[in-house]
């Protein structure tokens, strides 16, 4: 599930999908282009597209479906990047498409790919019927607007102005990357029609495993260096960022971080019993998000030593 | 059909629509509840409001989908105003947003207007037959997307890059003002899955209607002052922007949009004869458009005299 396969199959798929065409604008091509051609460890199309295939979706949808979210993620990476946003200056071990392309075109690309996004989910869902769809709808508008991805960034934004702490860490934390989460995992999961009963447990997974990603990218940003990780980090202390280890120090982010992938776990034992068809979610939580906390909570307690 | 009624409550309902709860960041709140507040003349909101009463839509569907095309709209006009864009300093009469709440803030109401047109559009199409849904989905993305708005928006830039001429300019007004009419009429006209005979002239209508508009934008940029139009103006010549009165002159400009609203009334003319239902675009022309084209070759005629 979880194969090299899926990743070619989903490279091919982001070239082909990206939303660029022969009259498009040299610098704006440029940007969109690069940008879908270094998508990363494509963790969350791999996801969807796993389970697009198997709620019942055709590969072509499937394919299109992980794109539509990939395509929402990278629009959030490119916006995140800007001066005005986190001022950053490499990504994914390349400078940042604004330094090389200017944040006109950047900005641009990024509507470009939310908009290409919105056509390929809404492609993908249109023979679901009609509670499946509005349930899809309003997943969307939950996870990207106020509410989660645009409402998050706007908190991170203005954390300096705020009291600070575990917990308004916390929130952000869950409008950002949680709602990443639920995007690659709820949404598609829609087109399974989930009981109410699994719906709740695949929105606590979600919260777990955004946190935990979000704790993991944290000790990154105070323990890594830039070379390392692919992209500046650092920055949440030079910016005062909200970063969990920053807020409880790091052997307390360590801890928290393995608490959250025993909850998360926990989820996925009960997942695993209620029916055969969240297999793909196990075998994600076992193959990369496991290997993930792990080797952050090796490199913080070494660290620690 | 376009009374003092439907913008009472279309004011009302870009309000109730707007984009923010109650745990909204207070930055990105007062940008997208200023941005709702101050929605100019609804030219589209009236338009598509009017056309989805007319296709049969129910009123609080035709006030979301009026709602949605309105935020698309106001998306446009936050981002196209900021410092790397059109570095525009006054908007509706009032300072640009990024001038009083930042550029981060703008960008981000921006992407929550985004979200909710189209939770707003999809919501309002939800109950449409698979053809309707998806030739809706289609016809998003082309005028929103680098075929339309965003490419549009990327062309007009980088114009100082390139040749210039009547014709660049022409290119740029269809992708990004022809587009926007597009998503007024031909969008909201699909509900009422109208024949290949009248959706070719609805488009024809369209391109009529955006290249007269952006004539009277490029002439009153040119002619009128800051004070008059509530924004910017002399800055397509300062930015090097296209601009159909710069590129061919003020009186060959004039002759253009003469020979533009000429031809829109014959499309009108063509549409009122077969089928009834278009009336409200028959009015739209005559009490609105008519109008403002009428005083920009008045403005214009004078100057020249």
């Amino acid at each position: 599930m979880f194969s090299t396969d899926s990743t070619s199959t989903l490279i091919r798929a982001l070239r082909e999908n990206a939303p660029v065409g022969p009259s498009t604008e040299p610098h704006l091509r440029a940007v969109i282009s690069e940008s879908a051609a270094h998508p990363g460890r494509l963790v969350r199309a791999r996801l969807v597209y796993a389970a697009a295939r198997v709620h019942g979706l055709e590969t072509a949808l499937a394919e299109q479906l992980a794109c539509s979210i990939e395509f929402f993620h990278l629009a959030s990476l490119l916006l995140d990047d800007l001066p005005c946003m986190d001022d950053a200056q490499t990504r994914r071990g390349r400078p940042c498409a604004h330094r090389l392309h200017g944040e006109a075109s950047t900005i641009l690309a990024s509507l470009a790919f939310i908009n290409r996004a919105y056509a390929l989910a809404n492609l993908a869902f249109a023979s679901q019927p009609p509670n499946v769809r509005v349930a899809a709808h309003t997943c969307l508008d939950a996870c990207l607007g106020t509410a989660g991805l645009v409402g998050g960034q706007a908190l991170d934004l203005r954390f300096a102005e705020g009291q600070g702490g575990a917990r308004a860490v916390a929130i952000i934390a869950v409008r950002k990357t949680a709602a990443l989460f639920w995007l690659s995992v709820v949404f598609p999961a829609l087109l399974g029609q989930p009981s109410s009963a699994e719906l709740r447990e695949l929105k606590a997974l979600c919260l777990y495993w955004g946190l935990a990603y979000q704790a993991v990218d944290d000790l990154g940003d105070v323990l890594a260096s830039s070379i390392d990780s692919g992209k500046t980090t650092g920055r949440d202390r030079a910016l005062n960022r909200p970063n969990l280890a920053l807020a409880l120090g790091v052997p307390a982010a360590r801890r928290r971080l393995v608490r959250l992938a025993r909850q998360a776990t926990a989820t996925i034992d009960r997942l695993e019993r209620t029916h055969p068809r969240w297999e793909y979610l196990v075998t994600f939580h076992r193959t990369m998000f496991i290997g993930q906390v792990a080797s952050l909570v090796d490199i913080s307690a070494a660290q620690a030593a």
